[in-house]
Protein backbone atom coordinates (compact mmCIF):
# COMPACT_ATOMS: atom_id res chain seq x y z
CA UNK A 1 0.00 0.00 0.00
CA UNK A 2 2.50 2.40 0.67
CA UNK A 3 5.12 1.17 -2.29
CA UNK A 4 1.74 1.38 -4.48
CA UNK A 5 1.45 5.07 -3.06
CA UNK A 6 4.92 6.28 -3.55
CA UNK A 7 4.92 4.43 -7.05
CA UNK A 8 1.60 6.99 -8.05
CA UNK A 9 3.53 9.88 -6.26
CA UNK A 10 6.53 9.23 -8.62
CA UNK A 11 5.29 8.15 -11.27
CA UNK A 12 2.90 11.19 -11.41
CA UNK A 13 6.00 13.28 -10.91
CA UNK A 14 8.12 11.88 -13.55
CA UNK A 15 5.31 12.52 -15.60
CA UNK A 16 4.86 16.03 -14.90
CA UNK A 17 8.07 16.57 -14.69
CA UNK A 18 9.83 15.48 -18.02
CA UNK A 19 6.54 15.16 -20.29
CA UNK A 20 5.01 18.42 -20.39
CA UNK A 21 3.15 17.70 -23.19
CA UNK A 22 1.78 14.25 -24.70
CA UNK A 23 4.56 12.70 -26.63
CA UNK A 24 4.50 9.73 -29.06
CA UNK A 25 6.08 6.53 -28.92
CA UNK A 26 8.34 7.96 -31.61
CA UNK A 27 8.86 11.23 -29.88
CA UNK A 28 9.73 9.68 -26.67
CA UNK A 29 12.51 7.97 -28.70
CA UNK A 30 13.86 10.21 -30.41
CA UNK A 31 14.15 12.52 -27.11
CA UNK A 32 15.77 9.46 -25.44
CA UNK A 33 18.26 9.68 -28.12
CA UNK A 34 18.95 13.16 -28.05
CA UNK A 35 19.27 13.61 -24.28
CA UNK A 36 21.75 10.04 -24.30
CA UNK A 37 23.92 11.84 -27.25
CA UNK A 38 24.06 15.44 -25.14
CA UNK A 39 25.68 13.46 -22.27
CA UNK A 40 28.04 11.57 -24.47
CA UNK A 41 29.05 15.59 -26.09
CA UNK A 42 29.04 17.27 -22.77
CA UNK A 43 31.51 14.81 -21.49
CA UNK A 44 33.39 14.21 -25.11
CA UNK A 45 34.16 17.93 -25.69
CA UNK A 46 35.96 18.73 -22.90
CA UNK A 47 38.27 16.10 -22.92
CA UNK A 48 38.94 16.56 -26.51
CA UNK A 49 40.02 20.10 -25.83
CA UNK A 50 42.13 19.24 -23.00
CA UNK A 51 44.18 16.79 -25.26
CA UNK A 52 44.24 19.51 -27.89
CA UNK A 53 45.73 22.27 -25.21
CA UNK A 54 42.97 24.54 -25.43
CA UNK A 55 42.08 24.13 -21.99
CA UNK A 56 44.72 22.99 -19.21
CA UNK A 57 44.84 19.10 -18.57
CA UNK A 58 42.97 18.13 -15.57
CA UNK A 59 43.42 14.12 -14.48
CA UNK A 60 40.74 14.65 -12.20
CA UNK A 61 38.65 16.10 -14.48
CA UNK A 62 39.29 14.18 -17.25
CA UNK A 63 38.84 10.86 -14.99
CA UNK A 64 35.14 11.93 -14.24
CA UNK A 65 34.44 13.07 -18.15
CA UNK A 66 35.82 9.37 -19.02
CA UNK A 67 33.52 7.97 -16.39
CA UNK A 68 30.63 9.61 -17.04
CA UNK A 69 31.18 8.82 -20.81
CA UNK A 70 31.67 5.21 -20.24
CA UNK A 71 28.19 5.15 -18.16
CA UNK A 72 26.19 6.97 -20.89
CA UNK A 73 28.01 4.62 -23.23
CA UNK A 74 26.56 1.24 -21.21
CA UNK A 75 23.07 2.67 -22.03
CA UNK A 76 21.16 0.62 -24.45
CA UNK A 77 20.95 3.60 -26.98
CA UNK A 78 19.45 1.48 -29.75
CA UNK A 79 16.08 1.61 -28.13
CA UNK A 80 15.77 5.02 -29.24
CA UNK A 81 15.96 4.38 -32.72
CA UNK A 82 12.68 2.55 -33.44
CA UNK A 83 12.03 1.61 -37.04
CA UNK A 84 9.52 4.36 -37.12
CA UNK A 85 11.38 6.80 -36.11
CA UNK A 86 13.09 6.75 -39.39
CA UNK A 87 12.39 9.77 -41.63
CA UNK A 88 10.78 12.08 -38.26
CA UNK A 89 12.63 15.54 -38.59
CA UNK A 90 15.89 14.18 -36.77
CA UNK A 91 19.78 13.90 -38.33
CA UNK A 92 19.11 9.99 -38.29
CA UNK A 93 20.22 8.42 -42.02
CA UNK A 94 17.81 5.99 -43.24
CA UNK A 95 20.93 3.51 -43.27
CA UNK A 96 20.30 2.55 -39.21
CA UNK A 97 17.24 0.67 -40.78
CA UNK A 98 19.01 -0.54 -44.02
CA UNK A 99 22.14 -1.99 -41.88
CA UNK A 100 20.80 -2.10 -38.37
CA UNK A 101 23.27 -4.61 -37.94
CA UNK A 102 26.29 -2.14 -38.54
CA UNK A 103 24.88 0.19 -37.02
CA UNK A 104 23.90 -2.16 -33.68
CA UNK A 105 27.68 -3.10 -34.13
CA UNK A 106 28.82 0.59 -34.29
CA UNK A 107 27.29 1.28 -30.81
CA UNK A 108 28.63 -1.80 -29.35
CA UNK A 109 32.20 -0.91 -30.50
CA UNK A 110 32.04 2.72 -28.81
CA UNK A 111 30.47 1.25 -25.43
CA UNK A 112 33.47 -1.09 -25.82
CA UNK A 113 36.02 1.74 -26.56
CA UNK A 114 34.10 3.89 -24.14
CA UNK A 115 34.59 1.69 -20.99
CA UNK A 116 37.82 1.02 -22.22
CA UNK A 117 38.95 4.40 -22.20
CA UNK A 118 37.55 4.91 -18.39
CA UNK A 119 39.86 2.30 -17.46
CA UNK A 120 43.12 3.88 -19.50
CA UNK A 121 42.15 7.68 -17.90
CA UNK A 122 42.36 5.93 -14.43
CA UNK A 123 45.56 5.17 -14.97
CA UNK A 124 47.02 8.94 -15.36
CA UNK A 125 49.35 7.56 -18.66
CA UNK A 126 48.74 10.78 -21.04
CA UNK A 127 50.04 8.33 -24.24
CA UNK A 128 47.72 6.10 -23.48
CA UNK A 129 44.40 8.28 -22.83
CA UNK A 130 45.20 10.16 -26.00
CA UNK A 131 45.18 7.16 -28.25
CA UNK A 132 42.53 5.33 -26.11
CA UNK A 133 40.74 9.00 -26.76
CA UNK A 134 41.40 8.84 -30.28
CA UNK A 135 40.36 5.13 -30.92
CA UNK A 136 36.97 6.01 -28.65
CA UNK A 137 36.63 9.42 -31.18
CA UNK A 138 36.58 6.94 -33.89
CA UNK A 139 33.90 5.01 -33.31
CA UNK A 140 32.13 8.14 -33.34
CA UNK A 141 33.10 9.61 -36.26
CA UNK A 142 32.81 6.54 -38.75
CA UNK A 143 29.21 6.27 -37.07
CA UNK A 144 28.28 9.50 -37.72
CA UNK A 145 29.74 9.37 -41.25
CA UNK A 146 27.60 6.14 -41.78
CA UNK A 147 24.58 6.98 -40.00
CA UNK A 148 23.75 10.92 -39.74
CA UNK A 149 23.25 13.41 -41.90
CA UNK B 1 49.31 13.12 -35.65
CA UNK B 2 47.00 10.09 -36.92
CA UNK B 3 45.19 10.61 -33.74
CA UNK B 4 45.74 14.40 -33.45
CA UNK B 5 43.05 14.63 -36.73
CA UNK B 6 40.91 12.43 -35.61
CA UNK B 7 40.31 14.06 -32.18
CA UNK B 8 40.28 17.71 -34.00
CA UNK B 9 37.43 15.63 -36.29
CA UNK B 10 35.40 14.09 -33.70
CA UNK B 11 35.33 17.21 -31.48
CA UNK B 12 34.35 19.40 -34.24
CA UNK B 13 31.92 16.74 -35.08
CA UNK B 14 30.33 16.81 -31.59
CA UNK B 15 30.29 20.91 -31.67
CA UNK B 16 28.54 20.81 -34.56
CA UNK B 17 25.74 18.36 -33.72
CA UNK B 18 25.20 18.98 -29.90
CA UNK B 19 25.88 22.79 -29.70
CA UNK B 20 23.91 24.65 -32.21
CA UNK B 21 24.16 28.35 -30.91
CA UNK B 22 26.99 29.03 -28.38
CA UNK B 23 26.07 28.33 -25.30
CA UNK B 24 27.15 29.60 -21.53
CA UNK B 25 28.47 26.85 -19.61
CA UNK B 26 25.90 27.60 -17.17
CA UNK B 27 23.51 26.75 -20.24
CA UNK B 28 25.58 23.56 -21.22
CA UNK B 29 25.10 22.58 -17.34
CA UNK B 30 21.31 22.82 -17.33
CA UNK B 31 21.37 21.25 -20.72
CA UNK B 32 23.45 18.44 -19.14
CA UNK B 33 21.29 17.68 -15.94
CA UNK B 34 18.02 17.98 -17.92
CA UNK B 35 18.97 15.57 -21.04
CA UNK B 36 19.83 13.17 -17.46
CA UNK B 37 16.97 13.83 -16.13
CA UNK B 38 14.97 12.91 -19.43
CA UNK B 39 17.21 9.62 -19.50
CA UNK B 40 16.14 8.80 -15.69
CA UNK B 41 12.43 9.44 -16.35
CA UNK B 42 12.39 7.98 -19.41
CA UNK B 43 13.30 4.44 -17.93
CA UNK B 44 11.34 5.00 -14.49
CA UNK B 45 8.15 5.47 -15.99
CA UNK B 46 7.62 2.12 -17.64
CA UNK B 47 8.92 0.60 -15.19
CA UNK B 48 6.03 2.04 -13.05
CA UNK B 49 3.32 1.46 -15.24
CA UNK B 50 4.45 -2.16 -15.36
CA UNK B 51 4.01 -2.27 -11.69
CA UNK B 52 0.89 -0.42 -11.23
CA UNK B 53 -0.17 -2.89 -14.19
CA UNK B 54 -0.88 0.24 -16.70
CA UNK B 55 0.80 -1.80 -19.19
CA UNK B 56 1.95 -5.34 -19.22
CA UNK B 57 4.62 -6.49 -16.73
CA UNK B 58 7.72 -7.49 -18.96
CA UNK B 59 10.68 -8.99 -17.20
CA UNK B 60 13.01 -8.53 -19.86
CA UNK B 61 11.92 -5.00 -20.53
CA UNK B 62 11.90 -3.95 -16.74
CA UNK B 63 15.59 -5.24 -16.23
CA UNK B 64 16.48 -3.08 -19.38
CA UNK B 65 15.19 0.16 -18.00
CA UNK B 66 16.39 -0.78 -14.49
CA UNK B 67 19.92 -1.21 -16.21
CA UNK B 68 19.63 2.05 -17.78
CA UNK B 69 18.52 4.03 -15.12
CA UNK B 70 21.26 2.33 -12.97
CA UNK B 71 24.19 3.43 -15.72
CA UNK B 72 22.68 7.03 -15.91
CA UNK B 73 22.63 7.72 -12.10
CA UNK B 74 26.16 6.34 -12.20
CA UNK B 75 27.00 9.48 -13.90
CA UNK B 76 27.81 12.96 -11.35
CA UNK B 77 24.84 14.81 -11.99
CA UNK B 78 25.73 17.64 -9.70
CA UNK B 79 28.01 18.84 -12.25
CA UNK B 80 25.03 20.41 -13.86
CA UNK B 81 24.22 22.26 -11.35
CA UNK B 82 26.92 24.57 -10.81
CA UNK B 83 26.11 27.81 -8.47
CA UNK B 84 25.81 30.00 -11.06
CA UNK B 85 22.83 28.30 -12.69
CA UNK B 86 20.47 29.22 -9.46
CA UNK B 87 17.66 31.79 -11.02
CA UNK B 88 18.52 30.70 -14.15
CA UNK B 89 15.16 29.65 -15.41
CA UNK B 90 14.72 26.31 -14.64
CA UNK B 91 12.46 24.43 -11.96
CA UNK B 92 15.73 23.74 -9.19
CA UNK B 93 15.17 25.93 -6.07
CA UNK B 94 17.89 28.03 -4.56
CA UNK B 95 17.49 25.77 -1.75
CA UNK B 96 19.90 23.46 -4.05
CA UNK B 97 22.98 25.88 -3.08
CA UNK B 98 21.51 26.76 -0.02
CA UNK B 99 22.02 23.17 1.23
CA UNK B 100 24.60 21.51 -1.38
CA UNK B 101 25.16 19.20 1.39
CA UNK B 102 21.63 17.84 1.75
CA UNK B 103 21.62 17.59 -2.21
CA UNK B 104 24.21 15.90 -2.77
CA UNK B 105 23.51 13.64 0.33
CA UNK B 106 20.12 12.84 -2.00
CA UNK B 107 21.62 12.51 -5.26
CA UNK B 108 24.16 9.70 -3.37
CA UNK B 109 21.17 7.81 -2.42
CA UNK B 110 19.14 8.51 -5.09
CA UNK B 111 22.24 6.59 -7.20
CA UNK B 112 23.07 3.89 -4.40
CA UNK B 113 19.03 2.70 -4.56
CA UNK B 114 18.89 2.96 -8.11
CA UNK B 115 22.09 0.64 -8.47
CA UNK B 116 20.46 -1.80 -6.00
CA UNK B 117 17.13 -1.96 -8.14
CA UNK B 118 18.87 -2.73 -11.24
CA UNK B 119 20.75 -5.70 -9.12
CA UNK B 120 17.30 -6.38 -7.66
CA UNK B 121 15.48 -6.45 -10.98
CA UNK B 122 18.11 -9.08 -12.49
CA UNK B 123 16.80 -11.24 -9.87
CA UNK B 124 13.49 -11.70 -10.70
CA UNK B 125 11.57 -11.22 -7.68
CA UNK B 126 8.39 -8.99 -8.12
CA UNK B 127 8.00 -8.79 -4.61
CA UNK B 128 11.48 -7.79 -3.94
CA UNK B 129 11.74 -5.74 -7.47
CA UNK B 130 7.95 -3.57 -5.90
CA UNK B 131 9.72 -2.57 -2.98
CA UNK B 132 12.90 -1.45 -4.30
CA UNK B 133 11.27 0.17 -6.70
CA UNK B 134 9.07 2.19 -3.85
CA UNK B 135 12.51 2.53 -2.21
CA UNK B 136 13.96 4.19 -5.43
CA UNK B 137 11.07 6.28 -6.11
CA UNK B 138 11.05 7.18 -2.74
CA UNK B 139 14.62 9.46 -3.17
CA UNK B 140 13.19 11.05 -6.73
CA UNK B 141 10.26 12.22 -4.51
CA UNK B 142 12.05 13.47 -1.28
CA UNK B 143 14.72 15.32 -3.79
CA UNK B 144 12.22 17.18 -5.62
CA UNK B 145 9.99 18.06 -2.97
CA UNK B 146 12.99 19.70 -1.32
CA UNK B 147 14.80 21.38 -4.35
CA UNK B 148 12.62 21.47 -7.50
CA UNK B 149 9.62 24.07 -8.24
Amino acid sequence: MHYAKTILAATALVAATTVVAEQTPTERAIEYRKAAMTLVGSNFKPMGAMLKGEIPYDQAAFERHAADLAAVAGIDMLRGFPTDSDGQGSDAKPDIWLDWAKFEQGMETFTREATELAAVAAKGDRGAIKDQFGATAKTCKSCHDAFKE
